[in-house]
């Protein structure tokens, strides 16, 4: 590989020839060989940092501090960084300074390298056009500009990959719940049966919960929304003009699309991240719900012959080469793995929020990683289980009726009309017996055939509820 | 120890004679020895069931269900119970079925049994006045209650003891951070030495997460307010009269004094607790932001001599009996274990959350459980760190004066008049001799000891952001 | 009430004229109102108290530095706290100084206060003939003392509660695995129906789960033996004289019946407790063993006709007053619930033993709560587990029976016979069919009724393998 | 790009002309996209199950089940895997079927398809020569080999990356604490000023803690060396002939050069993965180890002027452009980073742990995916921060000497001579007046300088201990 050789206040590096990092990006590589690739810092900072440089380069400009042609071109790396021309420029690991320092650095020096190129000069160039510092960096400290970059890529990253695809396995069930309405079946309690419901009511209990986590998950967006540039090293917004911190979270409002604002309180966000810890909450309770709903699946179309099986999923992959009719609820599994992923991310976060000391949280990336991360695998599973399981969810008409006639406890439709003790007669026969409670009725003569029909009507027993 | 024999459908039970429970308590107390004494159901689930067993006894009554007498009757005995009059008769522990049904007839022995006594009856009597399950459980299943009693505790938990004990908390440390608004420090990031700021700043960023950790807390109080009951057996409302559910929680809002109402989806208020996991995260999320708060407390004031010792804070009991000075910061000590305990709950509820089946989520009691130690926990502990701790917080001005002068963070003062360079050399010459800025400075020519007294004052350091 | 005046070096402080408790004591009591009379500081770690502090005094005497009269004084008081005569003298709760200085101070002046008693003196004498601080804690620091005790009371709690617990249920699940060895069952793996295997090996399973879980807790008991006396303040040993820290190590092995011995290296004995974090971890692994344990033995009893229902439970109390058959599966659901509570507890640990500072941990009591919580509750939960419910499974030979030949997973058993083609085409019609193999394979001529019974046998499905 | 036709029971599937893999891999791919690239099964499970396979295919040959010259060709492939030349073709995520099946599959198909290239075939043939499921998953299931690739690659990844790099630093750091046993430095309990330790003591305990860490890895390693292979699909080793289990792992053992021994228990190498459980407890409690050390080493270097500042760490990025001397933490940053990770991942392992159902976990590629990333992070972060920081730690000695000097602990060393009443009598004036012990207790009159500087010497108060 060739290299150039880069120069920062502690000397020489040699640096990637075609690559536009510089002396700091390289050093965090060298220093920091933690994880593997998989670990790079996601490239959703990368492009929150795009965003944020761009503004903070056009504010800069529009208070005096920048020339309006350095900003323009700060502002055309930036746009290539978004159209994704750039992504092989940033190299450096989560597992680096927990401020992420070497990130913004990372930024600001393939924005000046880049820009310098753009504007027709060349790499290897002593002299460049934009100075990583004292330019692209203008009015910014690693301290304010990671935390930006984390909440703007969390804020989008929920708010475009998390919430649309819950809402749409929402919808999904929604439309299920009110189809299976008057399929009455089987309920269960302690895992043991108990009275009737319909499956529609069974569902609605599951789009009740994703309501809930969704308007959890939107309760901490407003959090989110605040961003700590304008604080630079320590919060108190040292070598920033009057009235950057506003301007500047107005561009990042306009650029991202998203209704980000400054923070109130610079000192809390750059030395805690209870943003994160915030909006992660929220993420845990929808993993929990998720977990919950998946297992409820997973077992309701257990069998085919020895399980629930009350209801068939999609068939997407083959199950058994010989068995017919083993459909493994494999999207459940891959669902409710991600959901358990997501409770221990959630520790993580918690013991990188609560660790922080003094004026700077320093588990920044490690925090936003594990938001990002969560966010994303609970928004593809969503997606994933809702196209290859939800949508094609049916109920097992058979095996429905099938468990609830068989049932015992629509013994307790008798009470009215024969009194309890002769109804828990015909139970315990039943029971004793294995038989059904209209043999037993009938065979204590307590009840016809006919009234058994007309009395023992499941449907009357899953109540005027909504829902 | 004198007994008397109660019957249940499983036989007779063994009854210590001067209590009011009967057959199914005993049961649970012979099969869950679990634990001992101090994993007893909380009392504040004991008194949720007796607004509750009261609330369903008047709305019976009102909706022509059970007759007025039997419904007074109850509600005589429920405000013994509010009045803490019969907190012996609750023995039962928290790790016994997980639907909480056997605490549900514990209360509804009690009741019955007690009414029968005011009622002029005798334990004795072989039959009583009012039925356990017939009257104090009518239209009510253990699955719709406890979950119902948990949301009573809980909001109660939250709202009168952890938030206006934070909130109190919250405005001392405003207070002080007004107080100090004018002591500039020496900042720290990385925990090394950084830029200037007011220990009132600091103290903002405290308040600051305080003040998003309970509204935090808030948001979820609306999810909290849902109540159960109505839904009885498996959510579907079997054998309640119309317009049960809305009326019964009107009048639970009444006699809590709290603006609960009836859940829109009793399905999900039987099998999920995702309320319970809701608002315990942002009780983690409110312990996360203390763990910063109280680290942070017991570094500024460490010392007395080899420290940080920015801080001064009351002493409470002998550091040591030798050595003056030593004050250990004991009410930091407690407040982050309490946090530490909580982060650990909140996992404990999430484990049980996301194992719900079917129907009935059955790890109700832990989960509540949980909930009420760590909302009670975190109030007491931000009640005695601000009353031992926090209103007397004072500043150590000598030491920060000290620190700050001593600091070479503040040679970026100078390079707006000599330049960053020549800065630069004066920071590097101090470093390396350990002395002064100041000493530096002057030795090496650049300014005089008039210039850098007008020229690095750290008080125009800390920047005109608010707070 | 009544109480006397006690002094310490802050001035006078009133205490109960009844308890023999000091000043430091009180102090204590006032400042820490925490979580009420359930969180006091279990009373095993008093009790560790009485040997350590017994075997320090001998330990003083026979190396020269305490009378021998003291240190027998001392030891009466100690052998009285052994008996539980003065179980109401410690008052403390865990939310104190994360030393655990106050609750060493509370043995300190109990042991001091009531030996003057016991020796014919007054509480109410100004000088008492032993002394809290200078006889009872000689060669001592509350900062070694506190984390020796810890270590006394978690190793008692787990070989005198948990091991011999889950040993017995493991036995009990044992001699369950041996006598179910011959009852052929359908295996399900995603949950769906699978090829056979016996209740015994299922059964096997958990005994295998349970014989590493054990194997792992017994593997941290080493650590755990390791005491950190003879540190005192920093882990120096300061104010201890020669060969203390051994010879008071091989007394409390003495007194505690038990093989602990002192720590090689004292700093990190004070500076972290990862011997308890250890532990703990070994103890969450039981809990995740006993959680999936709890949870198929739920899953496998349910019904009694819609569910699996292949165990019948023993029925400890009614489950539904007219259902029979309806038994929850109560003793899973506490045994479940404690797991989730160890899962939690497991992190408040790690919370606690990663937030330890230079010289001292101070989330001693926290953690060591944590630790005996878990320890008792999952000893306690297997014998209750154990008792009223493992001991009494049995099989239900006909539900197995039935689900066995129902299923579809036998038709791999045709295969040497009518080749893989033809055994798939029975079962697609079976499946489709709803019939079963037998009746498919006979219709298609593809086997006779007797080659049917020749060829499938399930029992000759299951394998040679050893358990 | 261009594709080609594959089959299965399902139908045709389009598969990319140029890769190995056929229609199960290629499903899988379609119906599982969650997560992204990041999220790919680890290498380390593919070349797992290259050992896997390969061993399987001799054990085949050996026991007469499969032809030599197709376990040759098997072999041959699995070799090529182990080098690294079939990377590309193992496409598939961790969020796919709980089972692994998918990735099993992938090996299968990858194997088969390119033995047949190798033995001149094409991958349009219609015909292969080696089959994927009769050939190269004979005597296998999903069910086994999944958990067996899970223990191979754990295993490994413990052994050769987190153990031998822990080692290292506890190598270092043990040099360290050698080097610095004689520099006397004050001590800190409760963050305050305590009696003196040398600086090499204080390392001890770092080495401690590491040796007593890797102890508890070792420990755990006899179960993760326990293999499923045999079990096939629900641990009955159902297809497999005599003797298949305990000579595959032998074969496992010789190819993986690691103890591998078959699981005496298979159904709960199925139906549990407690060793995965146990062995990142012990992974979570050196994280916690870690954590604590992390923290120490970056309060000891705090400063430079403001804080601790009793260690030096190297330099190796540039902390601030104009302050000298501010080196930040960095590694500290990364490894503390790493730690709550792993502390957080413990959660996600004990979550899946602890919901397996039945004979089969199906959280089995998230779980050893948690794992190896654990066990890789800490190998990765400890030889990073030894690297780039333990190493190169060097005593501050001005400063330590300094804040020794200040320190009013040092007063109890004149106790014995002037008595402790007099002692601290100085100490209180030192700490009034700001001053040194030394000249408040000239002032006094109590000691001349002369015996001030021959009773006061710490050096002989960091006591006798080992270490």
């Amino acid at each position: 590989m060739e290299y150039r050789i880069e120069h920062d206040t502690m000397g020489e590096v040699k640096v990637p020839a075609d690559k536009y990092w510089g002396a700091q990006t390289q050093r965090s590589r060298d220093n920091f060989k933690i994880g593997g690739e998989k670990n790079q810092m996601p490239i959703e900072i990368t492009r929150a940092f795009a965003i944020l440089k761009k503004s903070a380069a056009e504010t800069n400009a529009e208070l005096g501090v920048l020339s309006k042609e350095k900003a323009e071109l700060i502002g055309k790396v930036c746009d290539e960084i978004l159209e994704g021309k750039l992504d092989d420029q940033f190299p450096l690991v989560v597992w680096q300074t927990g401020s992420g320092t070497q990130s913004n650095m990372n930024s600001n020096e393939v924005i000046a390298n880049r820009a310098h190129v753009l504007n027709g000069g060349s790499l290897s160039d002593d002299k460049k056009v934009i100075h990583p510092n004292d330019d692209v960096n203008k009015s910014q400290s690693s301290n304010d500009t990671f935390p930006t970059a984390m909440h703007i890529a969390s804020y989008k990253m929920v708010v475009e990959n998390t919430i649309p695809k819950v809402k749409n396995l929402r919808e999904t069930l929604d439309k299920k719940s009110k189809s299976f309405e008057s399929c009455v079946k089987i309920g269960r309690t302690h895992f043991m049966d108990a009275t009737p419901l319909s499956l529609g009511q069974e569902f609605s209990g599951y789009v009740s919960q994703l309501d809930h986590a969704l308007k959890a998950l939107n309760n901490t967006l407003d959090h989110l929304s605040e961003l700590a540039l304008g604080g630079t090293a320590v919060g108190t917004g040292l070598n920033t003009p009057e009235g950057y911190d506003v301007l500047v979270a107005e561009k990042i409002a306009k650029y991202s699309g998203m209704p980000m604002r400054t923070a109130e309180n610079k000192f809390e966000a750059l030395a805690a991240h209870d943003a994160i810890v915030e909006t992660h909450g929220a993420l845990k309770q929808l993993a929990v719900s998720l977990m919950k709903i998946g297992n409820d699946i997973r077992m309701l179309c257990s069998g085919p012959r020895s399980g629930i099986g009350e209801i068939i999923i999609p068939e997407n992959e083959p199950g058994s080469s010989i068995m017919p009719g083993k459909v493994n609820p494999t999207q459940c599994e891959a669902l409710t793995m991600v959901c358990a992923q997501v409770i221990g991310n959630d520790v993580a976060i918690s013991a990188g929020g609560m660790t922080g000391h003094f004026e700077l949280n320093v588990f920044k990336p490690m925090m936003v990683f594990n938001l990002l991360n969560s966010a994303r695998l609970l928004g593809d599973a969503c997606e994933s289980f809702n196209d290859n399981c939800a949508i094609g969810i049916e109920p097992n008409h058979e095996v429905i009726k099938e468990k609830l006639e068989n049932s015992l406890m629509l013994v307790t439709a008798l009470n009215t009309h024969i009194g309890y003790e002769n109804a828990a007669k015909i139970a315990k026969k039943a029971h004793k017996e294995g038989t059904t409670l209209r043999k037993a009725a009938i065979e204590l003569g307590l009840v016809t055939d006919e009234q058994f029909t007309d009395w023992v009507k499941p449907e009357d027993m899953i109540g005027s509820l909504k829902k």
